[in-house]
């Protein structure tokens, strides 16, 4: 009998969990149903597309074609799923009823835009999917000045990408702080003053309250200020796409997103579901760090999911553990990364928390080229274990993030850490000492 | 009582051990004896000093008035201990005794030269001092065609480093690969072959036999074959400085370095010696991967172990741990980066291994500016746990190597790394799931 695999979202998630299905079943007939038209690209690149680092052609890597040719797996493209039937096993995309065996949702996330007046005016745009970016491109040749709700590291990029072909930009945040949940303030602040130095405009503290315009927007009012501008981008936050997992009857999670077990299967009324799997923004999953559920809602993070979900439904075997959410985000010449809890949601969590910090430079001290190195470490008081780092940086930020992603995960102590772990080095590509020790040191030494 | 602290060498070890030493009991009397004339400079720069991109003034960071002015620390310059006396807990420094409490062994290593004909001669250099460094760049002044004797990281840095202010190169190496202790065959020739691009020669599976010359460097005799050159670096591997190790009857290890205790006390008769501690190039110490010692003697390894000594010759407590030995080395635009063990390696401890390997982009490969990234991952095939990891890209080398040493330290295996460590991901800083984890991906698939 060949398995039919059913995968619902061709985002990062699901094109991974259809093809390492493809890799662990070489037989199973896989079906991809998705209501975009294009496929296998990245949606993070849309900032540089915009700036004209890239072109939209070159961000798809494949159309259904090759998905078809290459791995036989099936893409249909602007096909909705209105409903599945657990018992039956069947979906609906747009009145074909199609069996599956194994089901994959991968159905993704929507920004979330709050219920304000004037949020349907023309002029007012998200940034999602490749067809999101071209609305803006085409509206933004017209526009002078630009308004971004949201501060966090989409909104910024956005922000800054909009300012390097010569707009005026503006950026509108609820909170005191950029990058709020996930950046402590002391980071952000630099990141602003970066970003305000460049050009870019903030108004913080300001939750923003209406669009306004007839028919084509002219303005934004936040906390009480009204911002002439001549479009505006909705940067606020992406939610789980729970339309189907509510028809399914899916337990949701307490954050709002599909709860799943390691195995990514989700549950009903408690009970683990077989034979469905789910993966990308759209599920919440257990944190490496914290005591409770997170959701990362990254690219490399539904890739890894999808890996997990395609493995399980193609009858493998395969466990997403918890996570510690690495993230990186590139601005004009600095690079942005953090991993694990900020301090701020160590504080959500209930944890007390103790900062180290370090600042030095990505080579050695005497050899050109270096670029400024800040490291910041977070430790629980109680135990010393490490449970989150946040780095700004002129570059090499990812690795240096994804090493300490590793220690967090391994619960590592802040003084294991320091007897234990080791930096390679070289002249033109580190201190002898990494700053990151530095900074584990400074920790240490408050603990 | 205020404590006094002797600490024999000045190099990274040494230093790092004084400054750890004063941050630890700021009462101390600390004093460094050290026969060099030059202190706290990195010996890891002098290829880049001779190829003209930083100064010797500029790798001086700081001289022996900075450290008796700033840290309290005594410097003896050019001065050499020729006795310890453990019974009465001094130390005899060109004649003068100095009493200590506590004792720092730091006299690190020297180039090995084959006793062979000519090894004596005028125009026959190593590379481990400024003045070593001083001396090679006034002879090549006049030089034309330089052979490098040994062809492992700091020889071809060196290869490069002359070859690019003109000179004619030849390499001349024993084994059949480059880099051969801890490098792969495979990815030592992609090293070779790009330096062999540059227009550097190689002589390989060539032991050196002579140095031909009356008084003054003419050629070098290696594996038969005599190559003309104006002069010779020997590049030939660091052996630990035992002279006082013997003198004071301590117990050399199977590696031939001093051998340590976790609190890097050395030993005498197999017992732990008391108020002494040794750091550097000098000890041979456990290794994380292997069930064996082993040497580090890199400057990354010495400050770790400067850092410990220092802490407990002053009364703290530290442990210097299993070490997985992360390397880097820069080469024109490619960085080659190691950690734990190669192919080589642990075959010699007798462990049976299996690789993975994959090729991809520094970034998105859609996103401009990527570098190819080349990285093989080593496991013991009996556990699946990762071993070894070996790096070739155009840059983002050292974070990569630092996060895979940090799973080798952890035990990890191939497939827990996959199920449980995450990558960050921005189109302009790696693909979204890096290729570290397609070559453990690779190897998995193997075991």
């Amino acid at each position: 009998m060949v398995r039919k695999i059913v995968i619902v979202g061709s985002g990062a998630a699901g094109m991974t969990a259809a093809s390492t299905a493809r890799k662990t079943d070489p037989d199973a007939k896989i079906t991809v149903i998705t209501e975009d038209e294009h496929i296998a690209y990245s949606p993070c690149v849309i900032p540089w597309v915009l700036e004209g680092k890239t072109s939209w052609n070159n961000i798809i890597m494949h159309d259904p074609e090759y998905y078809s040719q290459e791995r036989d797996i099936e893409v249909k493209t602007m096909t909705k799923v209105h409903s599945v039937d657990l018992n039956n096993k069947t979906v609906d995309a747009n009145g074909d009823i199609l069996h599956y065996d194994s089901l994959i949702l991968a159905t993704g996330g929507k920004v979330f835009i709050p219920p304000i007046p004037g949020k349907d005016l023309n002029g007012v745009f998200v940034v999602r999917t490749i067809n999101d970016g071209k609305a803006i491109e085409s509206t933004m040749k017209d526009a002078d000045r630009v308004a971004i709700i949201g501060a966090g590291a989409i909104g910024l990029e956005m922000a800054l990408a909009i300012h390097n072909v010569g707009k005026k930009v503006v950026v509108v945040e609820m909170m005191n702080q950029v990058i709020p949940r996930v950046l402590d303030s002391d980071m952000a602040s630099e990141v602003q003053c970066y970003l305000e130095k460049k050009g870019i405009r903030f108004v913080m503290d300001a939750p923003i309250q209406s669009v306004n315009g007839d028919d084509i927007v002219e303005s934004v009012t936040a906390a009480g200020k009204t911002i002439p501008c001549d479009m505006v981008i909705f940067s606020t936050g992406v939610r789980a796409n729970l339309e189907l997992p509510k028809q399914m009857g899916l337990d949701i999670g307490t954050l709002g997103g599909l709860r799943v077990a390691p195995s990514l299967q989700p549950y009903q009324k408690g009970k683990l579901l077989n034979n469905v799997f789910a993966c990308g923004d759209l599920i919440e999953c257990e944190s490496a760090v914290a005591p409770g559920p997170t959701m990362s809602q990254l690219g490399s993070s539904a890739v890894r999911q999808g890996r997990v979900a395609g493995i399980n439904a193609a009858g493998g075997h395969a466990l997403h553990e918890g996570v510690t959410s690495p993230w990186v985000s590139v601005m004009g010449d600095i690079e942005i990364a953090g991993t694990g809890l900020s301090t701020g949601l160590a504080h959500w969590y209930g944890m007390n928390v103790v900062t180290g910090m370090s600042s030095g430079f990505t080579c050695a001290r005497y050899y050109p080229g270096g670029k400024n190195l800040k490291v910041k470490v977070l430790a629980e008081r109680s135990t010393g274990r490490l449970i989150g780092a946040q780095i700004l940086s002129g570059k090499d930020a990812t690795g240096r993030i994804n090493w300490l992603s590793a220690a967090i995960l391994e619960r590592v102590t802040a003084r294991e850490f320091l007897s234990r772990y080791e930096n390679a080095y070289c002249p033109p590509t580190s201190m002898v000492r990494d700053v990151v020790f530095t900074a584990v040191e400074d920790l240490a030494s408050k603990l």
